[in-house]
């Protein structure tokens, strides 16, 4: 009789345990001193595919840490286009303009489902106007890792571009020739999914860390010639402004901040990439200098202007899940205190902690914003859906003080309006709005209001501002949509805050 | 009709898609400012052991980077005895001399089931006698990850002892006043626990970030005056010798590893806490320097000599399971190639990669090693348990060139036998034994042999060693032991490579 019969005898609840084999019965490619140190690299991307078992039906996801320079989504779906594969869930992190070629995929069926963060571009017309079956599920960043957590939604293969790894996946987006900096979206998905497959532009000697993306979270590798533009981070949503309209927006909102009761030493601010948040990054700046008042730390998506103010020391720390520019991808290299987080850290309301929830101020935007507040990021004046959910309702429903900047119009038509097209953020949890025509304070917040009236700022009712822009260009005439479905809006929590419905089209 | 009623009509199998109720629904905290900031911290551990939901008959799990020094484990288990807990099985990283309080609560039945790595002092001297009902599960460090991710070993509630933590959980070890380092035991620990309780000395202000174990794997946080005593991490195991026979073999080793095959720029190595093996890392500095040799990495638990390597510049980078000593943790939060890694990452056979899969040359020790090469750390030569199974099967299945030194006696009894009291490291993972009267070179492994030899260096026969000791000391009288089975050795990858049969109590 052997030990381990011994034990069965002694310990039948341990019958399970089998005795030993051999040392490497596990792991048998320690016997190979080649696939020790190869095994998960990948020749070709469609032999990666093979060995991820993909099947039609299944889930694949990407990040979008690239935004408009992206050269792994429509490559991937290409490649699984030519495969054969049908009937996929896409499940990005958010798509862009640079996703058009996504359109004839989902025509012919390899692609049946899509969650996303937004959508813009010929994709967004063509899904706004009846593209898809099934319509696009739009979840915040915050909200997708709960879909994830509560099993909605289920990876079966990530694609992950990143500038460079080892062979046995430690990878990072702060070295390499292209450089998106923070892997905050992409860390989820390697965290979720059952599959992960690197795409890397560079292949550099182990052990290539600290890392972003972990060796124990990656499955297979392959090296690209590239898997991004990072010049083209930046197009779009994030730039700097010499609008005086915006810049006015800017300065109002940073005097919102000076005397809402937020703005103490030790503080702290989300101002995410639109035009007059990051022109408020550069005002509250000089407010902190002279009031010698430092933030704590700065949230969300980092810009070169928020790194500026970390440098100068007026911020100490950055929490980072998504790089808005270059600078903020060369800081993230060389601050320690510049800190990569996961969009779990940053904002799942699921989540053991959300770092929105320790947030004091953040400035977000708004295509349109309705009398009772309600936010909508995602439709046009059209009805197209031409936005982003991104972190909007998660930091609004965290945040002490939550303020909107916006014009209060925009190509003449009023971004102020009776009732939002779409509503992504509710009213409850907007506090402040910033327009170029006066600041009107959320009822529910009457302390905010008197000490921005003590402070000597102009404070209106929002509906004196909707009355304003109904002025201005007279009633908008209602967009026309047919019944269909074509965008569900999830809240951050999961549950359905809006859908979308078909735009009719013009005769 | 409501917009989710219509989507359920429209699509029926998005019927379980619940309606936007208020902004908090899912998260009630975010309604009250201290709520938000405070929901975790606890005033007492009872407070934050209620509040984890434990049961009787759950595990409860604990890491030992503090080693000698831990004042966590004793505390906790005292009070979870006082609060009338029951049938718990104590799943800790390792145990050590300073839980011998311990044997109390096994007596008085809160304690039912152990798994650790290993024992020492009295604790291990009761359990080798019979005192549990179960047999201790003995288990490598990877191979307890192994476990934790095939469901065997299933964490109900961690306590994880840190230095600092900020509220929401962010915490690391090497901030604060009792800095144990890393805290690579703990994160696989946060990693898989349902429930995560933080015991710290200091509360910080969030974001304590980069952090090692992270927010959103917390649950609750207590904090106390003392987790332990760093000046104790060193004792024991970790020591820097001058016994010239510890000496000799060390500068024996390090000549095996120049003339292995294995000494080439960019190598890797990892040489544990031995005496012998710190001793080794010192005579190898010496010869990288001289030969001009960098070291890609060191791996494991890291010690002073390697952090002077390191420093040195002869090591590029240092992966780091475990602290070794106060100039360990030091060097881990001054530089930035000091890694902290989890054992999941470091040596786990079901893990994604394993780092020591990379790993070249690795020293390890031994309490005894037998004419096959099979290795025992966990019996001495009466029986009785007291040593650990620690990263020794590990990396010893990993490496490219796997030593173990040893003095052929120790205290006149014979290290080198014929079959070794318990097996916890097959001999097929064993290369080369350096002991005091020679090297033996694993049969298996011709072309080692012929380089040593060609090198000059005195290669005998294994049995040649084990014939040495028993003519120095004649052959020791066998150990008698009961039938009862009071401990069981699982390798790596799970299964039962050796029983540990109770001692019998001498006449």
């Amino acid at each position: 009789m052997n030990q381990t019969e011994l034990l069965h005898i002694q310990y039948p609840h341990l019958r399970d345990l089998a005795p030993f084999d051999r040392a490497h019965s596990a792991t048998p490619w320690l016997d190979d001193v080649t696939d020790k140190h190869q095994r998960k690299l990948c020749e070709t991307l469609e032999q990666a595919v093979i060995k991820s078992g993909l099947q039609d039906g299944m889930t694949i996801s990407f990040h979008h840490a690239f935004r408009e320079g992206d050269r792994v989504i429509n490559r991937v779906v290409a490649l699984l286009a030519q495969m054969g594969f049908k009937n996929l869930t896409l499940a990005s992190s958010s798509l862009m303009t640079c996703n058009d070629a996504l359109i004839e995929h989902i025509r012919s069926g390899v692609i049946r489902r899509i969650y996303t963060s937004g959508m813009r571009g010929k994709l967004a017309d063509a899904i706004s106007h009846g593209l898809m079956d099934e319509p696009v599920q739009i979840h915040s960043h915050g909200g997708r890792v709960k879909l994830l957590q509560d099993g909605e939604l289920k990876i079966d293969v990530a694609f992950l571009g990143v500038p460079c790894s080892d062979e046995f996946g430690n990878a990072n987006g702060s070295s390499g020739a292209s450089c998106c900096g923070s892997l905050g979206y992409a860390m989820v998905d390697a965290q979720f999914a059952s599959k992960v497959i690197l795409l890397t532009e560079s292949l550099v000697p182990f052990p290539n860390m600290p890392a972003s993306l972990v060796q124990d979270q990656v499955d297979y590798i392959v090296q690209v010639e590239s898997v991004g533009d990072p010049a083209k981070i930046s197009v779009g949503a994030a730039r700097v402004t010499s609008n005086p309209r915006e810049l006015m927006i800017a300065r109002n909102a940073a005097e919102v901040i000076e005397h809402s009761g937020y703005f103490y030493d030790g503080f702290s601010m989300q101002t995410g990439s639109g035009a007059a948040a990051t022109a408020c990054t550069r005002f509250m700046g000089e407010k902190m200098q002279r009031a010698g008042v430092k933030a704590r730390f700065a949230l969300g998506g980092i810009t070169g202007s928020l790194v500026d103010l970390h440098e100068q020391g007026l911020i100490e720390k950055l929490l980072d899940t998504q790089c808005f520019d270059g600078q903020a991808a060369a800081s993230l290299a060389r601050n320690p205190d510049h800190v990569e987080i996961s969009t779990n850290v940053y904002a799942n309301p699921g989540s053991k902690a959300a770092s929105c929830d320790q947030l004091d101020v953040v400035i977000l935007s708004a295509l349109e914003i309705d009398v009772d507040f309600n936010v909508n990021v995602i439709t046009g004046s059209d009805g197209v859906m031409r936005g982003a959910s991104g972190g909007h309702c998660d930091v609004a429903a965290a945040a002490n003080l939550t303020i909107v900047v916006a014009p209060l119009l925009r190509s003449r038509i009023p971004t102020v309006v009776k009732r939002v097209t779409t509503r992504l953020t509710p009213g409850e949890s907007i506090d402040v709005l910033v327009t170029d025509h006066g600041i009107a304070v959320n009822p529910a917040r009457p302390e905010i209001r008197e000490r921005l009236e003590a402070a000597g700022l102009k404070v209106v009712d929002i509906t004196a501002l909707y009355e304003r822009a109904i002025a201005l260009t007279g009633v908008p005439k209602a967009i026309e949509f047919t019944d269909k479905i074509v965008g569900v809006i999830r809240y951050r929590d999961g549950s359905v805050i809006d859908v979308v419905r078909q735009v009719k089209e013009s005769e």
